[in-house]
Protein backbone atom coordinates (compact mmCIF):
# COMPACT_ATOMS: atom_id res chain seq x y z
CA UNK A 1 0.00 0.00 0.00
CA UNK A 2 1.22 3.31 -0.90
CA UNK A 3 1.11 5.89 1.35
CA UNK A 4 0.98 10.05 1.30
CA UNK A 5 1.64 12.03 3.98
CA UNK A 6 1.53 15.88 4.26
CA UNK A 7 2.29 18.50 6.63
CA UNK A 8 0.28 22.08 5.43
CA UNK A 9 1.77 25.58 4.67
CA UNK A 10 1.22 28.40 2.49
CA UNK A 11 4.66 28.90 1.96
CA UNK A 12 5.87 25.58 2.57
CA UNK A 13 3.66 22.23 2.37
CA UNK A 14 5.56 19.45 3.76
CA UNK A 15 4.88 15.38 1.81
CA UNK A 16 6.65 12.05 2.16
CA UNK A 17 5.17 9.05 0.04
CA UNK A 18 5.73 5.86 1.53
CA UNK A 19 5.22 1.91 0.56
CA UNK A 20 4.14 -0.69 3.14
CA UNK A 21 4.95 -4.04 1.64
CA UNK A 22 2.72 -6.99 2.55
CA UNK A 23 5.35 -8.10 5.59
CA UNK A 24 4.87 -4.46 6.93
CA UNK A 25 8.10 -2.80 5.60
CA UNK A 26 8.40 0.52 4.98
CA UNK A 27 10.21 1.81 2.00
CA UNK A 28 10.13 5.40 1.13
CA UNK A 29 9.27 6.42 -1.89
CA UNK A 30 9.54 9.94 -2.34
CA UNK A 31 9.74 12.70 -0.24
CA UNK A 32 10.00 17.21 -0.66
CA UNK A 33 8.66 20.23 0.20
CA UNK A 34 6.08 22.22 -2.19
CA UNK A 35 6.83 26.00 -2.12
CA UNK A 36 4.30 28.48 -3.04
CA UNK A 37 5.95 32.07 -4.31
CA UNK A 38 6.25 34.38 -1.41
CA UNK A 39 4.13 37.79 -1.94
CA UNK A 40 2.03 36.46 -4.74
CA UNK A 41 -1.61 36.68 -4.33
CA UNK A 42 -3.30 34.22 -1.52
CA UNK A 43 -5.57 33.05 -4.03
CA UNK A 44 -2.27 32.50 -6.94
CA UNK A 45 -0.02 30.54 -3.49
CA UNK A 46 -3.04 28.43 -2.81
CA UNK A 47 -3.94 27.39 -7.11
CA UNK A 48 0.03 26.61 -7.19
CA UNK A 49 -0.43 24.34 -4.15
CA UNK A 50 -3.41 22.11 -5.66
CA UNK A 51 -1.38 21.53 -8.44
CA UNK A 52 1.52 20.80 -7.00
CA UNK A 53 -0.02 18.18 -4.73
CA UNK A 54 -2.59 16.90 -7.55
CA UNK A 55 1.06 15.93 -9.39
CA UNK A 56 2.17 14.18 -6.63
CA UNK A 57 -0.73 12.30 -6.12
CA UNK A 58 -0.75 11.69 -9.73
CA UNK A 59 3.01 10.41 -10.12
CA UNK A 60 2.76 8.02 -7.06
CA UNK A 61 -1.13 7.01 -6.76
CA UNK A 62 -1.53 6.70 -2.99
CA UNK A 63 -3.98 4.43 -1.85
CA UNK A 64 -3.94 6.10 1.81
CA UNK A 65 -3.49 9.94 2.76
CA UNK A 66 -2.96 11.77 6.02
CA UNK A 67 -2.58 14.75 7.28
CA UNK A 68 -1.22 16.74 10.22
CA UNK A 69 -4.12 17.81 12.59
CA UNK A 70 -3.16 21.66 13.69
CA UNK A 71 -3.30 22.97 17.38
CA UNK A 72 -2.59 26.80 18.08
CA UNK A 73 -3.65 27.75 21.31
CA UNK A 74 -3.73 31.31 20.98
CA UNK A 75 -2.77 32.52 17.32
CA UNK A 76 -5.81 32.71 15.56
CA UNK A 77 -3.96 34.52 12.72
CA UNK A 78 -1.69 31.94 12.11
CA UNK A 79 -4.06 29.19 12.33
CA UNK A 80 -6.75 31.13 9.79
CA UNK A 81 -3.46 31.13 7.72
CA UNK A 82 -2.52 27.57 7.63
CA UNK A 83 -6.12 26.56 7.69
CA UNK A 84 -6.21 28.00 4.16
CA UNK A 85 -3.77 25.35 2.67
CA UNK A 86 -4.56 22.62 5.39
CA UNK A 87 -8.67 22.93 3.22
CA UNK A 88 -6.62 22.98 0.20
CA UNK A 89 -4.33 19.95 0.42
CA UNK A 90 -7.98 18.43 1.88
CA UNK A 91 -9.56 19.41 -0.71
CA UNK A 92 -7.20 17.96 -3.06
CA UNK A 93 -6.93 14.33 -1.26
CA UNK A 94 -10.48 13.96 -1.90
CA UNK A 95 -10.81 14.80 -5.01
CA UNK A 96 -8.04 12.60 -5.94
CA UNK A 97 -10.56 9.87 -3.64
CA UNK A 98 -8.67 9.61 -1.36
CA UNK A 99 -10.32 10.20 2.18
CA UNK A 100 -6.98 11.98 4.19
CA UNK A 101 -6.92 10.79 7.92
CA UNK A 102 -5.83 13.40 10.28
CA UNK A 103 -3.15 12.89 13.24
CA UNK A 104 -2.27 15.03 16.16
CA UNK A 105 1.47 16.14 16.55
CA UNK A 106 1.61 13.49 19.74
CA UNK A 107 -0.09 10.29 17.38
CA UNK A 108 2.85 11.20 15.16
CA UNK A 109 5.31 11.01 17.42
CA UNK A 110 4.04 8.07 19.77
CA UNK A 111 3.86 6.02 16.68
CA UNK A 112 7.29 6.70 15.26
CA UNK A 113 8.95 6.78 18.48
CA UNK A 114 6.65 5.40 21.09
CA UNK A 115 7.12 8.41 22.98
CA UNK A 116 4.42 10.86 23.02
CA UNK A 117 7.18 13.49 24.28
CA UNK A 118 10.05 13.07 21.75
CA UNK A 119 11.47 16.21 20.26
CA UNK A 120 11.86 16.83 16.73
CA UNK A 121 15.32 15.39 16.27
CA UNK A 122 14.20 12.12 17.71
CA UNK A 123 11.45 12.11 15.36
CA UNK A 124 13.88 12.66 12.06
CA UNK A 125 16.08 10.17 13.28
CA UNK A 126 13.49 7.22 14.18
CA UNK A 127 11.77 8.62 10.26
CA UNK A 128 15.79 7.87 8.60
CA UNK A 129 15.55 4.81 10.62
CA UNK A 130 12.44 2.97 10.20
CA UNK A 131 12.65 4.14 6.00
CA UNK A 132 16.43 2.89 6.35
CA UNK A 133 17.29 6.12 4.52
CA UNK A 134 21.29 7.73 4.32
CA UNK A 135 20.56 10.43 5.93
CA UNK A 136 17.94 12.63 8.05
CA UNK A 137 15.26 14.17 5.57
CA UNK A 138 15.10 17.93 4.84
CA UNK A 139 13.66 19.81 4.29
CA UNK A 140 11.72 19.75 8.26
CA UNK A 141 8.73 19.68 6.62
CA UNK A 142 9.32 16.89 4.41
CA UNK A 143 10.69 14.99 7.58
CA UNK A 144 7.49 15.66 9.06
CA UNK A 145 5.14 14.92 6.49
CA UNK A 146 6.95 11.10 6.51
CA UNK A 147 6.51 10.86 10.05
CA UNK A 148 2.95 11.31 9.13
CA UNK A 149 2.59 8.79 6.43
CA UNK A 150 4.71 6.22 8.89
CA UNK A 151 1.85 6.99 11.76
CA UNK A 152 -0.78 6.32 9.18
CA UNK A 153 0.54 2.97 8.20
CA UNK A 154 0.25 2.06 11.35
CA UNK A 155 -3.39 3.10 11.79
CA UNK A 156 -5.52 1.08 9.67
CA UNK A 157 -8.72 2.70 8.19
CA UNK A 158 -9.00 5.49 10.72
CA UNK A 159 -10.75 8.33 9.76
CA UNK A 160 -11.72 11.86 11.36
CA UNK A 161 -13.92 14.42 10.99
CA UNK A 162 -11.37 17.00 12.51
CA UNK B 1 -20.63 42.68 -14.66
CA UNK B 2 -21.40 39.47 -12.72
CA UNK B 3 -19.73 39.65 -9.64
CA UNK B 4 -19.94 37.31 -7.02
CA UNK B 5 -19.59 37.68 -3.44
CA UNK B 6 -18.72 34.66 -0.86
CA UNK B 7 -19.13 34.20 2.87
CA UNK B 8 -17.47 31.11 3.16
CA UNK B 9 -17.77 28.67 6.73
CA UNK B 10 -17.72 24.83 6.91
CA UNK B 11 -21.48 24.20 7.76
CA UNK B 12 -22.72 27.25 5.46
CA UNK B 13 -21.12 29.48 2.82
CA UNK B 14 -23.43 32.21 1.93
CA UNK B 15 -23.05 33.17 -1.70
CA UNK B 16 -24.85 36.12 -3.50
CA UNK B 17 -24.58 36.81 -7.17
CA UNK B 18 -25.39 40.70 -8.51
CA UNK B 19 -24.85 42.28 -11.60
CA UNK B 20 -23.75 46.19 -12.30
CA UNK B 21 -24.90 47.60 -15.10
CA UNK B 22 -22.88 50.17 -17.30
CA UNK B 23 -25.02 53.11 -15.31
CA UNK B 24 -23.73 51.62 -12.04
CA UNK B 25 -26.78 49.96 -11.23
CA UNK B 26 -27.00 46.95 -9.02
CA UNK B 27 -29.11 43.94 -9.85
CA UNK B 28 -29.66 40.92 -7.83
CA UNK B 29 -29.34 37.37 -10.00
CA UNK B 30 -29.18 34.77 -6.91
CA UNK B 31 -28.10 34.15 -3.34
CA UNK B 32 -28.21 31.36 -1.42
CA UNK B 33 -26.72 28.94 1.62
CA UNK B 34 -24.37 26.05 0.90
CA UNK B 35 -24.77 23.50 3.46
CA UNK B 36 -22.67 21.07 4.08
CA UNK B 37 -23.95 17.99 5.67
CA UNK B 38 -22.97 18.31 9.86
CA UNK B 39 -20.89 15.36 11.39
CA UNK B 40 -19.64 14.25 7.87
CA UNK B 41 -16.07 13.86 7.40
CA UNK B 42 -14.25 17.04 7.24
CA UNK B 43 -13.25 16.20 3.77
CA UNK B 44 -16.33 15.19 2.27
CA UNK B 45 -17.30 18.28 3.41
CA UNK B 46 -15.30 20.12 1.88
CA UNK B 47 -15.93 18.49 -1.13
CA UNK B 48 -18.91 18.65 -1.30
CA UNK B 49 -18.79 23.01 -0.59
CA UNK B 50 -16.35 22.80 -3.87
CA UNK B 51 -18.97 20.79 -5.72
CA UNK B 52 -21.57 23.05 -5.05
CA UNK B 53 -19.33 27.00 -5.54
CA UNK B 54 -17.85 25.48 -8.57
CA UNK B 55 -22.11 24.84 -10.09
CA UNK B 56 -22.93 28.40 -8.72
CA UNK B 57 -19.60 30.08 -10.69
CA UNK B 58 -20.58 27.44 -13.53
CA UNK B 59 -24.23 28.67 -13.34
CA UNK B 60 -23.74 32.54 -13.15
CA UNK B 61 -20.24 33.27 -15.12
CA UNK B 62 -19.18 35.83 -12.39
CA UNK B 63 -15.98 37.73 -13.90
CA UNK B 64 -15.29 39.24 -10.38
CA UNK B 65 -15.42 37.25 -6.77
CA UNK B 66 -15.01 38.68 -3.41
CA UNK B 67 -14.49 36.55 -0.21
CA UNK B 68 -14.64 38.10 3.54
CA UNK B 69 -11.69 38.43 5.28
CA UNK B 70 -11.99 36.76 8.51
CA UNK B 71 -10.83 38.06 12.18
CA UNK B 72 -10.41 36.04 14.96
CA UNK B 73 -8.95 37.82 18.39
CA UNK B 74 -8.45 34.47 20.15
CA UNK B 75 -10.17 31.65 18.78
CA UNK B 76 -7.50 29.76 16.80
CA UNK B 77 -9.70 26.73 16.82
CA UNK B 78 -12.42 28.67 14.80
CA UNK B 79 -9.95 30.44 12.92
CA UNK B 80 -8.63 27.14 11.51
CA UNK B 81 -12.25 25.82 11.22
CA UNK B 82 -13.20 28.57 8.56
CA UNK B 83 -9.85 28.80 6.83
CA UNK B 84 -10.35 25.51 5.34
CA UNK B 85 -13.33 26.44 4.12
CA UNK B 86 -12.20 29.83 2.81
CA UNK B 87 -8.82 28.32 1.51
CA UNK B 88 -11.20 25.83 -0.63
CA UNK B 89 -13.78 28.80 -1.88
CA UNK B 90 -10.71 30.90 -2.85
CA UNK B 91 -9.26 27.70 -4.37
CA UNK B 92 -12.14 27.26 -6.52
CA UNK B 93 -12.18 30.69 -7.51
CA UNK B 94 -9.13 30.66 -8.74
CA UNK B 95 -9.29 27.20 -10.94
CA UNK B 96 -12.00 29.10 -12.19
CA UNK B 97 -10.10 32.05 -13.62
CA UNK B 98 -11.50 34.34 -10.71
CA UNK B 99 -8.99 35.71 -8.50
CA UNK B 100 -11.17 36.84 -5.36
CA UNK B 101 -11.01 40.09 -3.58
CA UNK B 102 -10.74 40.09 -0.07
CA UNK B 103 -12.93 42.62 2.68
CA UNK B 104 -12.82 42.93 5.95
CA UNK B 105 -16.38 43.21 7.81
CA UNK B 106 -15.36 46.92 8.14
CA UNK B 107 -14.82 47.60 4.52
CA UNK B 108 -17.92 45.94 3.48
CA UNK B 109 -20.11 47.85 6.27
CA UNK B 110 -18.78 51.37 4.68
CA UNK B 111 -19.21 50.23 1.39
CA UNK B 112 -22.98 49.53 1.94
CA UNK B 113 -24.30 52.15 4.50
CA UNK B 114 -21.24 54.18 4.52
CA UNK B 115 -20.89 53.95 8.02
CA UNK B 116 -18.37 51.10 9.20
CA UNK B 117 -20.23 51.38 12.79
CA UNK B 118 -23.55 49.80 11.14
CA UNK B 119 -24.77 46.74 12.72
CA UNK B 120 -25.89 43.90 10.67
CA UNK B 121 -29.43 44.90 10.36
CA UNK B 122 -28.76 48.19 9.08
CA UNK B 123 -26.39 46.48 6.73
CA UNK B 124 -28.89 43.66 5.53
CA UNK B 125 -31.21 46.73 5.30
CA UNK B 126 -29.54 48.76 2.77
CA UNK B 127 -28.45 45.21 0.83
CA UNK B 128 -32.40 45.12 0.62
CA UNK B 129 -33.03 48.63 -0.48
CA UNK B 130 -29.37 48.96 -3.15
CA UNK B 131 -30.69 45.28 -5.17
CA UNK B 132 -34.01 46.57 -4.93
CA UNK B 133 -35.19 43.48 -3.28
CA UNK B 134 -38.76 42.97 -1.94
CA UNK B 135 -37.79 41.41 1.51
CA UNK B 136 -33.72 41.33 3.58
CA UNK B 137 -32.35 38.49 1.54
CA UNK B 138 -32.17 34.91 4.27
CA UNK B 139 -30.43 33.72 5.47
CA UNK B 140 -28.20 35.87 6.99
CA UNK B 141 -24.81 34.43 5.41
CA UNK B 142 -26.27 34.81 2.02
CA UNK B 143 -27.28 38.69 2.68
CA UNK B 144 -23.78 38.64 4.26
CA UNK B 145 -22.38 37.41 0.94
CA UNK B 146 -24.42 40.41 -1.27
CA UNK B 147 -22.69 43.10 0.83
CA UNK B 148 -19.62 41.59 -0.48
CA UNK B 149 -20.39 41.63 -3.70
CA UNK B 150 -21.88 45.10 -3.68
CA UNK B 151 -18.48 46.26 -1.81
CA UNK B 152 -16.70 44.28 -4.66
CA UNK B 153 -18.58 46.38 -7.15
CA UNK B 154 -17.69 49.84 -5.58
CA UNK B 155 -14.12 48.95 -5.29
CA UNK B 156 -12.21 48.40 -8.89
CA UNK B 157 -9.75 45.86 -9.19
CA UNK B 158 -8.29 45.46 -5.78
CA UNK B 159 -6.86 42.21 -5.04
CA UNK B 160 -4.99 40.72 -1.41
CA UNK B 161 -2.56 39.13 -0.15
CA UNK B 162 -4.31 38.33 2.62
Amino acid sequence: MIILGIDPGIADTGYGVIEQNKKGDLLCLAYGSIKTPAGELLAKRLFSLAEQLSAVIKKYQPERAAIEELFFCNNAKTALVVGQARGVAMLICSQAGLLPMSFTPLQVKQAVTTYGGANKQQVQKMVKLLLNLKEIPKPDDAADALAIAICAAGNGDLLTKK
